[in-house]
């Protein structure tokens, strides 16, 4: 009974490690689609994204399938509510990239953001899929220290955004309203990608621990 | 058994109903705040989503507790999870309120909402407020029509967000690119927050009826 239920948990977790690598592509694909004002990228960003949900539905399901079957207590009944919550999550990153993709494909043939700035949101957009690369390895080997390390890097997201605020607000910002809107908006997707990264790799310390990081 | 159960069960919904309610002051108070510049209010807002914290912290123990000694099954299985997600879907809008108050803060002794924009931010902020207490009687009540008649006007919300959009991207905006940055968050936070509360009546409908709404 509770080698059946390690193995379904297994697997449940080999479909959240997948998920996450579907959120990774989503967030490049964006990101992408952003700098180059390519709209065929964006395009595949917003249909794809069924394919999240679709995974989605089945992770509930298995979870569902588990508790009920199992009626696992204590520490194990907690990791599978984690990963009915780490999966949310998951889906969630992957809607924040579909507003990334949308914003892109507004404004092309233009590319929403200008030249200046470009350093800063290209940085955003490059950690945002490194958490989420990361997120996906935790997932699958359970390092809870990469998992905690991963907690202390969203610090430089938060040093990324202020840092596109300062740019956008600065008095030589020469690109209006519209484009100082896109980029704020953008900045809190990718914070906000970021938040859920962070989010799900202390799930992963909690599945393995049964403890939150001191730090969350 | 089947009584115990279903006695806790209402005693997580009561605890739920209450959440909702002290969101609605978070939304109410973070509103007044930034229409009226008033720093006192907007700080109440954001040292009070401790209690919030703290209500969704026994919310959740109460439903671990519940899976643990009756291990539901089946509709049962699905109430409480759903509880657990209700809870974090509160929580996150009591997190959208306090954005809304630290917006209503950092332009302090100014108005965020510049004169003309007002009406248009003031009716958003009445709409979140508005669905926000309806939440909380739907909890209460788990009235199902009342329930699908909230995801409907969440189209109210899309509208004034689009008017919001017009309004500060239009060529006679005289309040330069910090205020039309400032209500493109603000504009996102209110949409956010009515989201979270479609999404909350939605889960009634599901807890009710064992199936999500059409239109879901």
């Amino acid at each position: 009974m509770r080698e059946a239920f390690h193995d379904q948990l297994d697997s449940i977790f080999d479909d959240l490690a997948g998920i996450c690598r579907q959120v990774e592509t989503a967030v490049r694909d964006a990101s992408t689609a952003l700098l180059t004002g390519d709209a065929e990228i964006a395009e595949r960003v917003i249909t794809s994204d069924a394919t999240i949900d679709t995974a989605r539905e089945k992770v509930e399901d298995d979870c569902f399938m588990l508790l009920s079957l199992q009626a696992p207590v204590a520490g194990d009944l907690r990791v599978v509510v984690s990963a009915l919550r780490m999966v949310s999550e998951l889906e969630r990153m992957g809607d924040l990239s579909v507003h990334v993709a949308k914003i892109a494909r507004l404004r092309v043939p233009e590319v929403a953001v200008p030249d200046e700035v470009r350093p800063t949101m290209s940085q955003m957009a490059e950690v945002a899929q490194d958490m989420v690369s990361r997120v996906a390895q935790i997932i699958t080997s359970k390092d809870v220290e990469a998992a905690i390390a991963l907690g202390r890097d969203d610090e430089v997201m938060d040093r990324l955004r202020r840092q596109s605020f300062r740019e956008l607000l600065a008095d030589e910002w020469a690109h209006g309203v519209e484009a100082a809107v896109d980029l704020a908006l953008l900045g809190r997707y990718y914070e906000r990608i970021a938040d859920h990264a962070v989010s799900v790799a202390n799930r992963i310390v909690f599945v393995v621990t049964g403890q939150q990081p001191v730090d969350a």
